[in-house]
C-alpha cells in the first residue's frame, strides 16, 4: 500500500497504485536495481558483510509472527531487507566460495529474470503459459537430444505431440528422481487383466496382484537423500532403497549389485528400478553406467541416471565420454541450476521414451483435457513458473561449445587443485575429482608419517582428532567470511573406510582463479595453529609416535 | 559466449565476460529493462500480440532439438523472445484478463524479484540460504498465525526450532496437497510395536501391519485435481480418494459424508484423511469446514483444508468468517501466487502441530544433518529458491488492512458483475459469487422462455447446442485478444445436475473496471451472432418451441 514520498493510506485508489505506479529511478529501490544491473558482483560483495552474525541473532530480526497492520514504505522497507537479509545471505556467486554447487550467473540472465516474472506466465497448461509451452517442450527436447541423440525424425514426431511428454521441468533435482521413479513405480505395477494399476488401485493392491513381498530400488551408497526421501513418498518405503557398495573410487561394486539382486529375487522381492549416480554430491564420481544398463535390461529393471550434477558433462565432446551407456538410461534427473548456469529452482527429468510418461498422466476438466498440450499432465507439480526460459536463453547464447569451455575449464581446475594439495606437504588429497569435485583435507606432514607407524589405538586417536581439526577449519573459514569450501563425512578405503572429515570443494565458478585456490590453502593451514584443542592435541600424539 | 558489439568467441577470457560484464543501459536488453521497470503493463500491452497465433505455427519457432553449435548475440536472441515468445505469451495481468487466478503483481516485486534472483540463495539448507532460512521460517509463522492465531509464546518456542516445522513453501499448492497428505498418511500408518512405520517400511508392510483393506481420503467431488495425483503418486491409489456429493452451492454434503465413512468402515478401510475445499476451482465455494472439522475429530482422521484460493480470505476481517472451521484444521494449503499477490511458484502447506512435519523428516550426511535448523528436512522439494522473500516484502509492504482492501474490492466486483449477469436478459448465472469466482452463459431471453416449456428431448437438444455455443464464444474471445475468461464443466442442480459448459471469471485483479466488465458481456453477445452453427440451431429450436 506504501509508495515512497506519499501518505500511505488505505483506499481503492491507492490498491490501484502499487499496481501501477513504476518505481522512481533515484529510489532506494531503483538504485539497488542499477547496482545489480551494471554489476552484480559489485553489488553483493559491497551488501553481503564479510563475517556472519549466529543464526540466532540473525533469528531475532524475523521473530515476529504477526502480519503487519501497518503498511511499510517501500524505500523503508528494502533498506531493512539490504540490512537484514542481504547482508546476512551467502554469496553464491563469490570465486573464493568454492564449497556450493550454486555458481555465478552469466549477467544476461538478471534481466532475462526480469521479464519472466513480469510475464508471470504459468506452465500448467497453454491458456496461462502459450508459447512457453512450446518452448519448454523444445528444451526438454534439446536435453533429450544432448542425451539420447536420436534423430530429427524423432524431434518431429514427439516433441510437440499432446499424448507424450519427453520429460518435465520442475523446481530441481529432488522432484525429478521422485518423478523418475514414479513412473518406473507406475510401470512396474501396471494394468493387467483386471487389476487396473498401482495409480488407480494403490500399492497394497497391486502388491497382492503381482504377488511380490516386496519392492526395491537399488543404488550405491553414495546415491543422494532425495531417492531415500521418493522411496517414502511413493509408499516404497526407505528400507525398500538397497544401498550397494561402492569401490575405492565411489563407483557401485558390479558384482555387489549382482549378487543383491539374486537375493532379493531369492526372496521374492521385485527390484523395479536401478539408479546409477553420474557425479556423486560427495565426490562427483560416475558410476559404470553401461554396466549398469546391461544389468538392468537383463533383470527388466527400469534404468535411472541421477546426473543431477553431472549431466552437464554431455556438453563436452572432451569429457562427454566419462557418462558413457547414459544413453541406454530411461530416465535421467539433470539441474540446469547446478552446471547449466541458470538461477535456483530449474531441475529436470527427461525420459528416453515418450510414452514412459503416461504411467502418470492426469486430466482434469477445466485443465489438462485429454488432446491438450497442457504440460501439467505429465508433471508432479501443478502452476509452475517459467524458468525454462531461462535455460533456454541459455543454451543459444552460451551454446554448445560455450557450455563445454565451461565444463573442461573446471574438469582441469580440479585437477589443478588436486595436484597442488598433493603436492603440499601438510595437505592429504582424499578423493582425486573425476568431474570437478574434490575431497581433502589438512594433516601436518609429520602427523602423516606417525600415522603410518601409529599402533591401532593412537590411530584411531589421531583420526578422530584430524576429524575434529577439519571441522573447526571448515568453521572458522566460513565465519571469517573470506572463502568457503564445504565438508562432509565419507569412509575412504584408504583409512580402512574410517569416517572420515573432509573438506569438500566444488571448482564450477569459472571466476575461480589458481590464486584463489592456493589462498584457501594458506588460510586453512594457518587457521589450524587457531584451535586450541584438537591441533595440540595432534602435535603431541604426533612427537609421542615418532619419538619411540 | 556472446557479448554484444563484439565477435563471439571461444576462450576462457570470453568465459569470464559472460559472468563479469554489464549490460550496457542502451543496449537491447537494458532497454527491455529500464521499460519494465517503468511501467510493466504498458511493456506487456506493447509486446504481447493482441491476436493470437495457432499453437502449430508457434511450435514451428520452438522446433529444433539441436543444443545450438554457435553462440548468439545477447540482443538478437533478445530480439527472438520478444518477437517469438513474449509477443506468444498471456497477458496475465490485463484488467479484461479475468478467467485466471494469476492476477497483475504489485510493482515492487519486479526489482525485489531481480535481488532475490541476483543473490540465488538455495533454501534447502543454512549453507546456503543463511537469514533466508529464518526469514522463511517467519513467513511460514506469519501464515500459521494467519490461520491458527496462536499465541506469542507459541512462535517463540517453535517458529525457530531445529526440529519442527510449522509448514513448508514449495513450488504451488500441488506439492503443498501432496506434502499434506504424505503427513496424514506417515502418521495414520506410524511406527507401532515392532512395525517401524510406512516411511520405513512402506505401504504394503504397514497395510498388513494394521490389518487394513484399504485406505481413503475423502473430499468432495469439487476438490483439485492434484489431490488424485497426491493418492497415485502416494501409493495410495486415485480409487481410493473418495468423492462426496456437492449440495447445490458445491458444498460438501455432510451426510453424504457420513454415510460414506460408515461404509467405508463395513469394509475395513481405513479413512485417514479428510480434505476440506476452502475456494472451489472453478466456482470458489467453501465446504462447511466447522462440521468436516467435526468429524473428522470423531473419526480420527487427518483434517486438511485445500485453501490454495481462499486461504487469502483470512487477511479480510470482514470475509474471514466464510472459513470459519479453518483453525481446526491440522494442515492447510494455501497459494502465495494467487490472492497473496506475488510471482508464480510460491505455495504453502501449513501446520497446525509443530510435529506434525516429524513424519516426513529426512535427514543426511553433508546436509539436513539432525539438529540443523535446515529446511529441507520437511520438504518434499530439496534446492529451492528464495521465493519467500517476495512473499515477506508483500506482507510488510502491503500489510493486512492492504491485503484486506484488495480481497474485499474482489469479493465485492464479482457480487456487483453477478447483478449485472442477473439483470441482463440474455445471460444466466450459473454459480453465484462466494469469494471473488463466478461462473455464468449466454443464454438468449427467448431461449430461456423455450427451455421453461420445453419437452424433455427438446431441452436435451438446446443444452447441447447452449453448450457448443459457450465453447465457442469463449475460444473467439480468447483469439481475439481483447479479453479473457475461461471456461469448465459443471452439473448445476438447476439443470438435473446437466453437465453444462460455462464462463468462469475470476475477479482478483485490482485494476478490472465495471466498465471492464461490462465490455466482456458486449463483446460475449456479439461473438454468439458469429456462431455459424450452434446459435442459429438454438434459435430455430427456440422459435419451434415458442410457436407451439
Amino acid at each position: 500500500m506504501a509508495v515512497d514520498n506519499r501518505k500511505a493510506d488505505a483506499s481503492v485508489d491507492s490498491l490501484h497504485r502499487i499496481f501501477t505506479v513504476p518505481e522512481a529511478p533515484n529510489s532506494t529501490l531503483g538504485r539497488i536495481e542499477k547496482e545489480i544491473s551494471e554489476n552484480l558482483n559489485a553489488f553483493l560483495q559491497t551488501h553481503i558483510a564479510a563475517r556472519e552474525k549466529p543464526l540466532t541473532e540473525i533469528e531475532k530480526d524475523f521473530s515476529s509472527a504477526d502480519i503487519p497492520e501497518n503498511p511499510s514504505f517501500v524505500s523503508d522497507h528494502t533498506a531493512f531487507l539490504l540490512d537484514k537479509l542481504v547482508a546476512q545471505s551467502v554469496h553464491t556467486s563469490a570465486p573464493s566460495f568454492i564449497g556450493h554447487m550454486t555458481s555465478a550467473l552469466p549477467y544476461f540472465l538478471m534481466p532475462l529474470s526480469k521479464i519472466m516474472i513480469g510475464l508471470n506466465q504459468n506452465l500448467v497448461k497453454i491458456e496461462t503459459s502459450k508459447a512457453f509451452t512450446p518452448l519448454e517442450r523444445q528444451v526438454l527436447g534439446m536435453l533429450h537430444n544432448l542425451i539420447f541423440h536420436e534423430d530429427n525424425a524423432f524431434y518431429d514426431q514427439w516433441m510437440h505431440s499432446a499424448d507424450h511428454s519427453l520429460g518435465a521441468f520442475c523446481s530441481g533435482g529432488t522432484v525429478a528422481n521422485i518423478t523418475a521413479l514414479w513412473v518406473a513405480r507406475n510401470n512396474a505395477l501396471k494394468p493387467d487383466g483386471e487389476f487396473r494399476g498401482v495409480a488407480q488401485e494403490g500399492l497394497f493392491r497391486a502388491m497382492k496382484h503381482y504377488g511380490y513381498d516386496d519392492l526395491a530400488v537399488l543404488v550405491s551408497e553414495r546415491g543422494h537423500y532425495s531417492l531415500k526421501k521418493a522411496a517414502d513418498v511413493l509408499g516404497i518405503g526407505r528400507d525398500c532403497l538397497v544401498p550397494i557398495k561402492t569401490d575405492g573410487n565411489n563407483r557401485v561394486c558390479i558384482d555387489d549389485l549382482k549378487s543383491t539382486l539374486f537375493s532379493l529375487k531369492e526372496r521374492n522381492i521385485k527390484p523395479f528400478a536401478i539408479v546409477g549416480v553420474a557425479g556423486t554430491t560427495e565426490t562427483g564420481n560416475i558410476d559404470p553406467l553401461e554396466e549398469l544398463a546391461d544389468i538392468a535390461e537383463e533383470h527388466d529393471c527400469h534404468f535411472h541416471v541421477d546426473a543431477a550434477w553431472g549431466g552437464a558433462t554431455l556438453m563436452s565432446n572432451k569429457y562427454r565420454t566419462l557418462l558413457k551407456g547414459i544413453e541406454r538410461a530411461d530416465s535421467v534427473t539433470i539441474d540446469a541450476h547446478k552446471q547449466l548456469y541458470v538461477p535456483m529452482g530449474a531441475g529436470m527429468v527427461i525420459f528416453k521414451n515418450p510414452t514412459s510418461a503416461a504411467a502418470i498422466e492426469h486430466h482434469a476438466e477445466y485443465i489438462l483435457r485429454e488432446g491438450s498440450k497442457d504440460l501439467g499432465s505429465h508433471t508432479l507439480e501443478g502452476s509452475r513458473s517459467g524458468m525454462a526460459m531461462l535455460l533456454f536463453a541459455s543454451l543459444n547464447i552460451i551454446s554448445r561449445p560455450g557450455y563445454e569451455l565451461l565444463i573442461n575449464n573446471s574438469i582441469e581446475k580440479a585437477r589443478y587443485f588436486a595436484e597442488r594439495i598433493d603436492a603440499h606437504p601438510d595437505f592429504e588429497l582424499v578423493s582425486e575429482p573425476e568431474l570437478c569435485l574434490l575431497t581433502y583435507r589438512y594433516v601436518p606432514e609429520a602427523t602423516q608419517r606417525a600415522l603410518a607407524i601409529a599402533t591401532p589405538e593412537q590411530k584411531a586417536e589421531l583420526l578422530a582428532s584430524l576429524n575434529d581439526l577439519t571441522q573447526f577449519i571448515q568453521k572458522r573459514q566460513r565465519e571469517s567470511g573470506k572463502s568457503f569450501v564445504s565438508r562432509t563425512r565419507i569412509n575412504p578405503e584408504k583409512w580402512d573406510r574410517y569416517l572420515t572429515t573432509v573438506f569438500r570443494v566444488v571448482l564450477a565458478n569459472p571466476l575461480t582463479t589458481n590464486q584463489i585456490l592456493q589462498d584457501v590453502l594458506s588460510e586453512q593451514q594457518l587457521l589450524a595453529l587457531q584451535s586450541e584443542i584438537s591441533y595440540p592435541k595432534i602435535m603431541a600424539l604426533t612427537e609421542e609416535i615418532l619419538s619411540h
